[in-house]
């Protein structure tokens, strides 16, 4: 019923373009996240059952291997188109078709269709896929724009932003700011990669006004030998973690003015936004911190945003203590997963889309989050499913058991953390063993950075992995934190925002509280 | 099927309140223009079937004629409860209910019933009351929610505002900012009257970022002895006609910032905003007036608003010359007039809302109103029909032929001109008998402030009035501009802007260029 195109691109001005040409064209754009390996492209491109295949030049390689993967499984092969570098072609081809020569071609007096149905498919994005069963998350026109402008009013963006492409396209649409700079008369500055030169001088030229990012960003642009003091305030708009107060005040204190988001694939991205009460400037930093640590409302209204009993569906009282899982639903959260019914019976209850995460409701409505869902692993901003890291685990020939929690990380805030039970106890297994074959099966950043041989994993009465256990000895594994250049943005703060004790952005901070 | 509750009240807190009570209960709200006369009043409450009347303590002796004149006509009468002052409690009743009280009596733990159907009626809005079959606005909770959102993106307001209640609630519910505010977590500070005095002290103590008014407000604004620079600037949404140069200039010097929209209660209110561009800053104040003069874009997007050749419904080209009836679609149109199927015949062509105003589209895609529908007359803010002040002339025993055109008023922009021929040209009519006549039979807001004797009203060929003329005549009547205070506010600027010469308040203008 749908035609899907397919884009493996960064954040350049033809994967701007196309969120706006593909759906215009009657189509689905599903962009793909290129940190992933050949494989899980290859199963993306199987799974949307794409038709075209828009692929950046600097990605010819990885979308080269995928293809290949493609045709040996006997699936159809899209048709392939590169996106040149638009500065400076570099002349790399995978085909014949290239991106701005199809534009050339196009009639601009073309009749669009129409679309008829608002709750038509607009976009795919997958939040996996390595596993057996993609999940691919499908937008609706509707969802989509309900979303983008809910969020353009929560974050206040008003006309005629500058907007810089830190945040990958290829996350949940940008946050929906693809559609959402189009909407305000925004500019928008792309960019290929997120350094931190980059960044300060992309702020500089263009007066950039807002920008969306993980909190490693932050680290990146307090690093840098170009950390300074900025012109004028610049938006950010950060998400997967709250930022802790001593991250929070070095990078305010340049001039970054920073709003808490929370969200998933599964909500078009940020459903909730901490929303910043003018009152709460006269706090002092710690109380502010604590305050901007929590996960926030529902962007636009709380109807649409719970914590419920995941039993009982009743909500849970406004008190800040009794936990439940933080539920979700309206026009924002997805149609579903594309071809998959059995994830989609699991990921709602009712009209109540189900986040697996864990929280509470302040007596101001504020949402906080007390535990993540536990098989999802936030690092460097990308979620890893902890399962699918497992799953290749099991698949080495020497494992006979194996389970993977978070380990706090400094920079990325968390990695993967294996542990393994060899099938020969007397043989054993390697770490460096383990790690070429993840290096060898799954995308680089999903690879453990910590592989632990056991002779068995704790298991519970029902023989359930006591994960609580691992992720105790996750945290004291984690690796120690680099001497890092604080150039003089020491604080005197001592508390730390985290929501709980292994948070794990809050060992980033240890240092710049020395 | 719906059960209506009508308000006849100004800019108080119940006023507010009942944007969300009556919703949430599952009821219609009808708000009232406090302007109109009995009749008018009786007429609504009649054509809406209300079953409870909330009446503001100020106005019980025109709800009280107006239900005398619906029981009279056999009518049902609406159950009464009046809304006494909030601060200082008056004990004026009209019967036995007081707003108060009944919330008082209202139990927080009732189970509200849900909204199924978003298109479900939400408002209805009268454009008219004397006429035989009132129009009554029928708005939806989808088309509600979608103008608020998308004229807070428009008008770019942030979070936690501070609204001043200068335009009447009753007009397009506030042109949605009743839940605009609470969409944005904002204050509203409500007040009776929008006398000059109380707005500068509202501002001044509450720290006021936002207002809507008409133009007519920045007349007394300007004029009082209270005019003064603002400490902090105040966002001001205007509307019903653009603000000419000399008077954007005196407003924006003391601190006001003009925004320009286009609505009519049809489009949910402003259906266009001349979103102002940065670069425009830079030039010179009778450009930037000239462009902020213009209607603007379509709050969010163009697709929902053009100009059209009415026979062929072809749209215009993008040249800033060629005319064309200025049309709108999409969710924010009303659903339609309430039992009145030839006014809903009329008012559609496919799924374009006729506006009646002419207009073009300039190259930047900015719409500009060069001809307003001619029918009707804009006084202070208030619509007047001239079709309607005509039944009333020819109802005149001594009158035998009528026809109502605009004349320029200093104050009001625009009031009606009478222009009529007596039955018996020897006894002729008198322009006092006439006014006395219209005084009784119409809301005074609609008297015209002239009447002219003539043999015969000029006609055409095809024995239609030649309105041209006699709006030329009008223009030649208009009384002079009295001395006015200028407290040093005069200016160089030699250009007025307008869309037409005979511009209503370009006169007004006059003063502040002596």
């Amino acid at each position: 019923m749908y035609v899907q195109v397919s884009v493996l691109a960064p954040n350049v001005p033809a994967m701007y373009e196309m969120h706006f040409a593909v759906p215009m064209a009657g189509a689905v754009l599903n962009t793909i996240n290129t940190r992933l390996d050949a494989k899980a492209v290859a199963a993306i491109l199987r799974h949307s059952e794409a038709k075209l295949f828009f692929v950046d030049y600097q990605y010819v390689r990885l979308a080269s291997d995928a293809l290949q993967l493609v045709a040996d499984s006997g699936a159809p092969v899209p048709l392939v188109a590169v996106i040149d570098d638009i500065d400076t072609p570099t002349g790399v081809r995978l085909g014949e078709l290239e991106y701005e020569g199809l534009v050339a071609r196009g009639d601009p007096a073309v009749e669009l269709p129409q679309l008829t149905d608002e709750w038509d498919a607009v976009t795919l994005n997958y939040t996996s896929g390595t596993t057996s069963a993609p999940k691919g998350v499908v937008y609706s026109h509707r969802g989509a724009y309900l979303s983008t402008t809910s969020l353009l009013l929560s974050w206040g963006v008003g006309n005629e932003p500058v907007y810089l492409w830190t945040l990958p396209m290829f996350h949940c649409n940008g946050w929906t700011f693809t559609w959402g700079m189009a909407a305000r008369g925004g500019v928008n500055i792309c960019m290929r990669d997120a350094r931190a030169a980059d960044i300060y001088r992309a702020i500089a030229r263009h007066g950039v006004t807002h920008l969306c990012c993980a909190p490693v960003v932050f680290n990146i642009l307090l690093e840098g030998d170009e950390a300074t003091q900025l012109a004028a305030p610049v938006n950010v708009l950060t998400g997967g973690a709250p930022p802790p107060a001593a991250l929070l005040e070095s990078i305010e204190k340049i001039g970054f003015q920073v709003t808490h988001a929370y969200g998933l694939t599964e909500a078009t991205g940020p459903a909730l936004a901490c929303e910043w009460r003018d009152q709460w400037d006269r706090l002092p930093l710690s109380e502010r911190a604590r305050l901007k640590a929590r996960q926030g409302v529902s962007v636009l209204s709380l109807a649409d945003a719970d914590v419920k009993n995941a039993d009982t569906m009743a909500s849970v009282p406004r008190d800040g203590k009794t936990v439940g899982e933080i539920v979700l639903r309206g026009s924002s959260v997805m149609k579903g997963y594309l071809n998959n019914p059995e994830a989609n019976d699991n990921a709602f209850k009712g009209e109540w889309f189900l986040t697996g995460d864990v929280g509470v409701v302040h007596a101001d409505g504020y949402i906080e989050i007390k535990d993540r869902s536990k098989d999802v692993i936030i690092s460097g901003g990308e979620n890893i499913c902890s399962k699918e890291v497992e799953e290749v685990l099991f698949r080495h020939p020497a494992v006979s058991d194996a389970a993977v929690v978070a380990m706090p990380h400094p920079r990325w805030g968390e990695t993967p953390c294996a542990f393994v039970v060899a099938k020969d106890k007397a043989a054993g297994v390697s770490e460096d063993d383990v790690l070429a074959f993840c290096r060898k099966h799954m995308s680089r950043f999903m690879v453990p950075k910590k592989v632990v041989v056991y002779d068995a994993l704790p298991r519970n009465a029902l023989g359930k992995v006591e994960k609580v256990k691992l992720r105790d000895e996750a945290q004291k594994l984690a690796p120690a934190v680099p001497a890092q250049k604080t150039k003089g943005k020491t604080t005197n703060t001592t508390t730390v925002s985290g929501r709980r004790g292994e948070h794990p952005v809050a060992h980033v901070m240890a240092i710049s509280r020395l």
